[in-house]
């Protein structure tokens, strides 16, 4: 499998997610600041691997001796949507600091064991030669391994039951053009990159059986934040009648939220969409940047989580 | 008004599409050929601009001395998908050879004219303090001049009514961003850049009065070929209660297709989504780039003319 985050000789090590595909380039964070700096920025990102990240980082205060509440809010706020960060940080504060590094290897651990019955669960759910469609990365690379929603297009591959994967590119950050295809290729997993709005067409025309997106946040009513763009392709899932399924581990359920209007929604800079790092192509106009929007629960067909199907009624 | 096609001293002069707006290159065509290489490479784009482009095009050939048939059907070929072009063909090919610069020019003048009572008439239908969404570039630079859905958005601001302008970037060749934004820019008219994915929580949020685009080709039963794009913000509107306007010169319309369904939709090369211009940012993946879509009739509030609302039944 594939690494991109490991933790040794007492600093995080992060597959630098804003140069892949083109550049296999390693940062190594060597203090709990450093590792915040990495989240912020997107070195690492995906809810489940950023929630990985933070819980080396509390693992790295604890070893250097350093203050655990004040490193706690540091990683907290290092980005505002995803809820694993938070559950990560939970986890580790209910340890003693010499616990904290054994605890947050056991939540790496468990990250790729719960992706994998995730894969094992939504696979059972896509027909023989299923085309699916997936939004964003939400594979080995954001995750601790394996993936959410890729990790059903990984198990439904090896079950053979998959014939192709539309890869929508994802702007502004293109973590499906960058991260999914450079996955999927690596495996030789039959798929296409489209631009995000070729995603209507897909579907009006039959080559969509699912859509399949992972999961930033869900509040216990099943509204679902998640990157931008997955409002709409749930919209249109539900125009065109094709199943819309969200990958959820259950650590990303958020109990102590009500409903989708109270989970904060990140607005990220100007310059993600004017252009792509050093290259510009827009003239310096005023831009909107959420990063994530928030589905309603009534437009998701099904959440796979590790154990199976949830659903907000029977949660 | 911003100049982008004129012909002078017997060549076609193009403000090079491809390039703005960081830089102001012009394109000196002094063949037909090298027209409908301008089509193709899209240094001119936007339906009723390469009609008119096309039209002088054929007037070359005419001074030139050309075979007429051979130049009508290399401009033709030129781009699939749009019905203007074939329109301005058949409107020089109804002319003497002497005639066709003459009539060249009465197409370009004749669709500025068009655009002006478009923006009227769509202008009327937009409340005070509109905020609308905008797909591709369907400006100036699309056209003859002033533009069609943003010859709307700019008499909807010359008359005050206008809040705020979002400007879909509209990959993967980032008419919007590069085009779009650029023309609202030199005029002023307040807008913000979104990526394409974000349509669906501004119109969740009530942010979205009505959605403008442009058309390629409009069918006999109102079916809509556009950018590709289109379909999923015509869902979309559907669904969120927003108006959804098609600005159509009347020469867009192709009564002898009597669906959508005829309409040929070009597929464009793989390039265009790996990255951006000598920019890469994907691996060597499949790609699928359909450059248009078709929105059925039943989706479209309604298609703003030069003679005002059209309709397929009235039609």
């Amino acid at each position: 499998m594939l690494e991109h985050l490991r933790y040794a000789d007492g600093a995080l090590h992060l597959l630098d997610q804003r140069v892949l595909p083109l550049e296999e380039r390693w940062i190594v964070c060597e203090s709990p600041a450093e590792v915040a700096r990495a989240i912020t920025d997107m070195v690492v990102r995906g809810a489940p691997a950023i929630g990985v990240a933070a819980a080396y980082g509390m693992a790295m205060a604890a070893a250097q001796g350093l203050d655990l509440e004040k490193t706690r809010a540091l990683l907290l706020a290092s980005r505002p949507t995803a809820v694993n960060l938070r559950w990560a940080l939970e986890r580790l504060a209910a340890c003693s600091a010499e616990r904290m590094l054994e605890e947050a290897l056991e939540i790496h651990r468990e990250d790729v064991a719960i992706n994998r019955a995730i894969g094992e669960a939504g696979a059972e759910l896509l027909p023989d030669g299923a085309q699916v469609y997936h939004h964003c990365n939400t594979g080995t690379l954001a995750t601790g391994g394996w993936g959410t929603a890729l990790g059903i297009i990984r198990s439904a591959h090896a079950r053979g039951k998959l014939r192709q994967v539309w890869v929508g590119e994802t702007r502004p950050y293109l973590q499906g053009a960058r991260l999914t295809a450079y996955e999927l290729l690596v495996e030789s997993i039959p798929c296409a990159l489209v631009t995000d709005s070729t995603a209507a067409s897909l579907m009006a025309s039959g080559r969509v059986d699912a859509v399949l997106v992972g999961c930033d946040r869900v509040a216990a009513n099943g509204d679902t934040a998640n990157k931008i763009g997955t409002l709409g392709l749930a919209v249109l899932a539900k125009h065109f009648g094709v199943p819309f399924y969200v990958a959820m581990p259950l650590s990303t359920l958020d109990a102590r939220c009500p409903d989708g209007s109270q989970i904060p929604i990140e607005l990220r800079g100007a310059e993600e969409v004017r252009g792509y790092r050093d290259t510009l192509w827009a003239p310096p106009v005023e831009v909107h940047n959420p990063a994530f929007d928030v589905t309603p629960a009534a437009l998701i067909t099904g959440w796979v989580t590790e154990r199976g199907l949830w659903s907000p009624t029977a949660g």
